[in-house]
Formats: C-alpha cells, sequence, structure tokens
C-alpha cells in the first residue's frame, strides 16, 4: 500500500495525528535498559508496544543512530515495527539531499536497505535531487519547506517573487515537483502562521509538523491553522516530551499517558473527528 | 591542525588542487577487487596507496557507504589515511542539515565516529542547525552554495535581495557565519561564472569544487574563476573519472594517471604554483 494510503488509514484507525519521534539519546534511558545488549532497540521496542495504537506513524531520526554506531538497532527497530504493527507508517528522518547519481544511493539506504515508508529531504539543491526519491511511487518523499528551529528564518524567510522562499517552496511541491503525488511537506509546530498560509497552498497535502513537545509548538494554534476541511491532512510529531516523560523503569507507560494526552489534545480542535 | 591548515599545506608539499572523490560503487569494481571479504575498503586503500601524493584532500561521500550497510568500512577507509598518510586531509561528503541537538547527533557522527577533518553541511535551516558544527574549530565545514547539478537553479537561482540566493549564502558565509574561520563553501565545477561571482564575495575562502570528469566541468574555466591570488583556494574534486579510469586489476595505476593528468591541467591554470 503506498505511504499516503496507508497514513490515511492509521489516521482513522487510530483516530490520531499523533507521530512519535524514535530519537533515542541513551543517556536518558533508565538503567535497566542502558545495561541490555542492545539498549535502543530495547528502548524503542517498549515505546512502540506501548503507543501502537495511538499514533499515526513512527519517525526515527536517523543521527541519533548514526552518532552512536547504531545502524543495525534502527533496522531491527523498524523491522519490529513492520512485522508487530505493520498498520502503522514509518518515516525515516534523514533530510536527505545530493545530486542525481548520489540521491541514488540515499534512496537506496532510506527505501531499500531501511524499507522505510517515507523520508524527509532537504529541497536546496532543487528537482533534480529529490526526483530519485519520488520515483517510489509507494513510499513518501517529505520536503523540508519552514522548519522548526529560531534559524528557519535566515534563508526560508528570504522574499523571492513577491513571497517568502519557504512559500516558493510550497507553491512548487503543489504545482510542479507532485509529479507521483507522494510528496508532502515539513512545517515547523512554532509557526501557525507560516503553517496556515502553506496550506492555503498545497491543498490536502499531508503535512509533517514537528515541534510540539521540547520545542514548544501550541497545539490549538497548529491544528487550527494545519488540518484539512476533513479535519486531517497532519502529522504532528514529539519526541523528547514522550520518550524521556519519565526517566525511571514507568517510562513506557509514561510515553503512553503522554500520547494519549496529546492525541486528545490535538483531537479537541480538529474539525471532524475520524 | 585545523583543516585549513591541513588543506594549505597538502595543496603546497603536493602541489595540487585535486581531491579525490571516493564514492566506491561496487556493481564497478574489478572481480579480483568484488570477491574480498572487504571490498570497498580494499579498493579504496589500492587508489589511495596510488594517488596519496598528488591530492590536497580524499572526500568519501557517505551515501555510497550507507547503501551497501558498509558504516564500517568507511571507518576502515578513514582510518587507513589518518595512519597512513596523515598529512592528506578527509573531508565526508554527507550533506547534512538539521535543528539544532540533531545537528549535533550528526556532529558526533561526523567529527567523533568518523573524525573526519571537514564535512558539507545544507544551509537550507540556518545558521543554528551548522553552529553545533563550527564550534568544532579545528574541523572544516562545507555549505552548500551553488551546487553542479542541473536542478541547482530552481531555487539556488531564485532572486533574493537583489541577488540570487547562492550568493546570499556565500555573502552570509563571508560576513556572518563564519565567525570560527572554518567555514567553507561548496561551489560546482560546471559554473563558472557563477564561481568567479562567488569567489569574488568570499575573498580566500577556500571552495570544495565536484564537477569535474563525469559531470563535464571545463577545467581551465574553473581554474580561472575560482582561484585565489596566490593560485590557490580551490578543492578541485573528481570521483567516477578517477576511480572506474579502468575496470580491470590495473584501475590503481589508471587512477594515478588521471589524477596526474587532472593535476597538471589545473596547474597550468594557476595563478602562481606552491
Amino acid at each position: 500500500m503506498a505511504f499516503i494510503d496507508k497514513l490515511a488509514r492509521a489516521w482513522k484507525a487510530n483516530n490520531s495525528l499523533v507521530c512519535v519521534g524514535l530519537d533515542p539519546d541513551t543517556s536518558r534511558f533508565p538503567e535497566s535498559v542502558e545495561s541490555q545488549d542492545e539498549p535502543i532497540y530495547e528502548f524503542n521496542k517498549a515505546i512502540i508496544d506501548a503507543t501502537h495504537d495511538l499514533v499515526c506513524a513512527y519517525k526515527p531520526q536517523i543521527a541519533h543512530y548514526a552518532a552512536e554506531s547504531a545502524e543495525s538497532q534502527l533496522e531491527s527497530t523498524i523491522a519490529y515495527i513492520k512485522t508487530t504493527y505493520p498498520d502503522v507508517p514509518i518515516i525515516l528522518d534523514a533530510k536527505r539531499g545530493d545530486i542525481g547519481s548520489t540521491a541514488q544511493m540515499y534512496a537506496t539506504e532510506v527505501f531499500e536497505r531501511y524499507a522505510a515508508d517515507a523520508v524527509t529531504v532537504s529541497p536546496y539543491l532543487g528537482f533534480d535531487s529529490f526526483e530519485p526519491f519520488l520515483k517510489y511511487k509507494d513510499r513518501g518523499v517529505i520536503l523540508l519547506c519552514r522548519t522548526s528551529n529560531a534559524g528557519a528564518a535566515d534563508l526560508q524567510d528570504l522574499m523571492v517573487d513577491a513571497m517568502p522562499l519557504y512559500e516558493k517552496v510550497a507553491t512548487l511541491a503543489a504545482q510542479k515537483w507532485n509529479v507521483n503525488g507522494n510528496c508532502l511537506l515539513v512545517v515547523g509546530a512554532t509557526w501557525p502562521a507560516q503553517l496556515a498560509k502553506i496550506r492555503g497552498i498545497v491543498g490536502d497535502m499531508p503535512l509533517l509538523v514537528p515541534g510540539v513537545g521540547a520545542q514548544g509548538g501550541d497545539v490549538e494554534k497548529l491544528v487550527r491553522a494545519g488540518q484539512t476541511k476533513a479535519g486531517t491532512g497532519l502529522i504532528i510529531s514529539s519526541s523528547r516530551a514522550i520518550l524521556y516523560a519519565s526517566s525511571g523503569d514507568d517510562f513506557a507507560q509514561a510515553a503512553r499517558r503522554e500520547t494519549e494526552k496529546l492525541r486528545d489534545q490535538i483531537n479537541q480542535h480538529r474539525a471532524v473527528l475520524s
């Protein structure tokens, strides 16, 4: 099943727009997890088991694995989700971007080695740099548009063609680049006004929205600004606030409580519940 | 020694602006290499042994390793260069870019796990996204400015503040972002006119110039456009044209011949030889 359809089914089945970011930080693991052979995998497995019925996606962020030489635990994590909870789509947050021949290598890494359902990519190098990803028609390709960090404004707010660069990226994505219907955008939860502008440009295109929780994005504002008429269209991602809700052995139960709280908080402001 | 100084020494010691891109493609390896236990490492080792006195840097492109689950062979390759030819700097071509806390994880990957002397990063997310890299003052941080691919124009040529975006990036890098003196830029060899503009903006800042060889950049034009008054300032990278100059068992000797040819061709047009 194509990523976009898998996502739509997960929104509905779990009545949730929440995506849990799997950003393992071993220094924040409980002792009982840290002492295991594959601590990252064990931590993720516990989080996934505790939250799978409350989410529309999981989003492992690859730097957290690469910094620890833990590629194999990323592979095991993704394989575990695919085997145990096959209806939950997996977004590999990798923000790749390179020229065509190398972009193909990155697409092989993300879609074949890790078998992710979707990936985040940077638009700076232009269309031919993400075309190799878009050719995997059953996968999602999520272009950075307006990111959640303070420095986002440095380039993304520069005015081009009478609009800020991030709106230009949204316009190109909606009108030109989405040739296979598998293109999405990243828009930080910290910018509800910009999110509303982007929603106006891209129609029903799903948006990945990181930045609630630790980064402080306001849930009500972002849901009102970003949802589609159907009350969906958003993949609202939280990582640290969920993963490290408790530093004790009850971390998975605490993660479930936080995920449920975020889901319910989001659902209060949705136009239509699925 | 800081990357910038190591680079300047290598320019001079080997009288060369050539960087060999270590982009292993196992499907193009000779049978005798392909059949070994660590084919990528063996291939790289042979290339490095054959070219180390002709180059100013090596540039492994990480996707070529990640697509093959060959992170350990990338580690071995870098360790081999550091041990055997410690004067040759290593640029890890990874084009990373993410928000601050995750950027730190990528910096750990690149500068601690792989111990690279320099890295390529994307500027799309703004200053705070590459600040964690810049804080490693003895390493080089090479921002994408005008890339070698055809699609580069999609965003990089958009006019902002009466200049194309790539010139804005060069201006910000030269005037604002280079707080620790370890910032460089990527400018494709395929765009000599843009290279000249960028050289005018950034003074003596070194530029990484990929795109000669397989991508067709014109050596004379790029050297004339990009060199500093001292006849340096450029890291001219070629990968496929050198690595796959021969598909037989003489691939390393053929790589040496191609590297020497490119070095001499470049040196013909340098203002001052070191």
